[in-house]
């Protein structure tokens, strides 16, 4: 951010707050952008993420580059913890809502990466996701499995095993990275789990959707009832046996 | 916003430029929030409208007091603007790169209230949605017909009908509101559609997931095809017969 945006902020922000003490706030007709008054990058980079997060803008490979700042100022932030408080804080109540039958088939769905866990650390070394991620790296970092918990999610897991529901951890990681990531689960405060599921060679040619929809499938044909599903991406919350109620946590840094 | 809050957004700014320079951009453990270190007023509600806009949040009445003063600036101002541009930006790349049969039976579903019009002149006078609507004046500035247009959408209109894709328009409005409502959209330039289609009495018991889908499964049935359909209500978007691709445009001024 330069000087001269710094200025004219500070400038703005007068204006806003001399507006508001003249009482200045009548409706106003919807206002044609004036010519030459382009929306700061900041703004730009603000309705993108709002593009990605709400399902409107599909199949990107990389952030725009020229968002690459604004990506990771919110991935390191408290916007983005704030966001997925909201997320968990609905879900839970949403979870407390329900009258449960107590048999010990009830459960809810996490997905793990972005969900779970955190891969942010990763992610940063390659621009928070404006520059391609390079596949081998990818995998050492999930065999280390020292990837940190995401707090509002760990929080959501607690409050659910509480309430009596189970816990199914749907990922499309591969069977190899089974320990690893049971591993990393437990190292960050996820100590059980109704089921971990994995993808297997026969999954490989599977999107995602088709992936999760046909575990649940499962799922749901062994006698649970899948209450909640949370996820950081739209094909984690779409598909049939999506669940009762599905939870979109915020994932500015990639498309699955 | 008080004096103080600006203070502190400068020093902020100023802060995050040092950083920047010095070149401190290093990744971070998910950093848990430090005790008294509460979100801002700011950042609370921008959390709250991601929520309404990924439909995590659902079936509120009123927008929370504390986000008055939030919402009626984004709405008055340009993020409004830009987070619309943005959706139909890509709404209109998506029907570009379609192969259309050119029958005539290619069909894009308007919803028309905070999608081809704005209300934000009615729904400034009870605080932005933080106040309940007076339903008496709400159908009388319904009945007026002077709602202007969303530019965006507008654009997105033209460029679709050049495209040689028909409209239909779909909204939740009585009959009795059908000349208010066609008036209302020539005088602010959607000249020319398929279709109004409206409730009468016999869709009054239905939500608007299922009017919406019965609707269009009688566009099917009359063998249309519906390649999108754009709305700024989820319940636009769910449901039967949703379209090959849907598009969400904003709005956190009420829940329908």
């Amino acid at each position: 951010m330069g000087v001269l945006s710094v200025l004219f902020l500070s400038l703005a922000t007068i204006l806003a707050i001399s507006l508001q003490v003249s009482g200045l706030h009548i409706p106003h007709l919807i206002r044609q952008p004036i010519a030459g008054e382009e929306p700061s990058p900041g703004s730009s980079c603000s309705s993108w993420r709002l593009g990605v997060e709400t399902n409107n803008i599909r199949d990107w490979k990389t952030v725009p580059k020229t968002c690459e700042g604004y990506v990771g100022d919110y991935m390191l932030g408290p916007q983005y913890r704030e966001d997925s408080r909201i997320v968990t804080d609905e879900a839970f109540r949403y979870a407390e809502s329900l009258q449960l039958a107590g048999d010990g088939k009830d459960v809810w769905i996490f997905d793990v990466d972005e969900t779970t866990i955190s891969n942010v650390d990763f992610v940063a070394q390659y621009g928070f996701g404006a520059e391609p991620f390079n596949g081998t790296a990818s995998i050492e970092w999930v065999m280390k499995g020292e990837a940190p918990a995401l707090p509002e999610s760990l929080k959501l897991y607690r409050r659910l095993l509480n309430l009596g529901i189970k816990v199914v951890f749907l990922v499309r990681r591969t069977e190899y990275e089974r320990d690893a990531t049971e591993r990393n689960l437990k190292l960050v405060g996820y100590h059980t789990w109704e089921k971990v599921l994995l993808r297997n060679s026969s999954d490989y040619n599977q999107t995602n959707v088709e992936f999760k929809s046909s575990k649940r499938r499962k799922l749901v044909e062994r006698g649970y009832r899948i209450i909640g599903n949370i996820g950081d991406q739209w094909s984690d919350l779409l598909g049939d046996y999506a669940g009762n109620r599905t939870f979109k946590l915020p994932n500015p840094i990639y498309y699955a």
